[in-house]
């Protein structure tokens, strides 16, 4: 069943109106090919082994993607938040069995698309195809800024930069689970968080 | 000067003709985009701070594009081989100052054209446009696979990796230069790398 427009928040429906300037009957077309999925907390939306074949848009609540090792070790590679588009890009693109587990972390609700079906219709809205393909683009520079990042950025300083582009993940985000995202031990990022929060509260 | 058609090593050209079945007078166009580059080894195709404007195709030699960080240290990020396009991408597509260092580690002969000839030449020719589309998505890819690489498989699985992918790197590259891509002190990976050839030689 196709989605209403009442149901997306304001942003993805401002996605589509205001910054790609669809129309009306574009709208239509495109919403009747979304469905509404909801995610239970600690529950999967995608998991290693198999094909993923959908774009999910993160409508409410937030997730972890993440990889295991040799060892049965769980290795955070990303979270997605609101307006955040999921998905095991690899096996997406592929259609082959993807490496990625995403998991809710927090319930939720997610408009989902077949990849395939967005294809169609980047084929007849040129403007759907070119934010696909700045999307692609964005993703690119995002991934290279995260080697970056996991390469040769002090802890600190992963640390930083991730409360500053997410202040609320503290609030929403186990210690364990961003401890794994930024590579450091558990107990070193409760001690740097500390210090920093000190620092933050004697200036 | 546009290059002639006898310079670029066959794979450059058969991924035009071949590949993407341009016609004559499409590559022609193509072709005389771009102009042949060297650059000496040890000197920069790119530096930090610089805007990166133009991809370079590898027709001979090797480079390294690594970051430094704020105490000096320099993280290798990835290599370029024959038949590779570089580019510092994140200043290529934001035209800002990058952050990365692309340098000859072999004396490097490179087509190089400007990005935005290239992007001129996609709207008019649409398999070239395909081309650079799944060009995009092979680097999300293969980003995606390279912060698993770094985040989640051991020293071993990394070195069997490069080995396996690229047998002759050992021959080009110093051993500073992979341990820093691999993430791996250099004497670790000497050790791993005596015990592999040993296991075998064993074999």
């Amino acid at each position: 069943m196709p989605i209403e427009r009442s149901i997306p928040n304001p942003a993805f429906i401002h996605l589509f109106t205001e910054y790609l300037g669809l129309s009306a009957v574009e709208i239509d077309r495109l919403l009747e090919k979304f469905h509404v999925r909801t995610i239970a907390k600690r529950s999967f939306l995608v998991q290693a082994g198999e094909v993923n074949t959908h774009l999910a848009y993160v409508n409410k609540g937030c997730s972890r993607s993440f990889t295991m090792d040799s060892k049965g070790k769980e290795h955070v590679l990303f979270f997605g938040f609101e307006d955040w588009w999921l998905a095991d890009y690899e096996s997406l693109m592929t259609r082959k069995p993807g490496k990625q587990y995403v998991q809710a972390i927090e319930d939720l609700e997610l408009l989902c698309i077949a990849n395939e079906a967005l294809e169609t219709l980047c084929n007849v809205i040129p403007a759907l195809r070119k934010w696909r393909q700045g999307k692609q683009l964005k993703m690119v520079i995002s991934m290279i800024d995260r080697l970056i990042e996991v390469k040769s950025c002090t802890p600190e300083e992963r640390i930083l930069k991730m409360a500053r582009s997410r202040p609320d993940i503290f609030q929403r985000v186990s210690m364990q689970d961003i401890a794994s995202y930024l590579d450091i031990e558990p107990p070193s990022l409760s001690r740097i968080r500390r210090r920093m929060l000190e620092g933050e509260r004697s200036t």
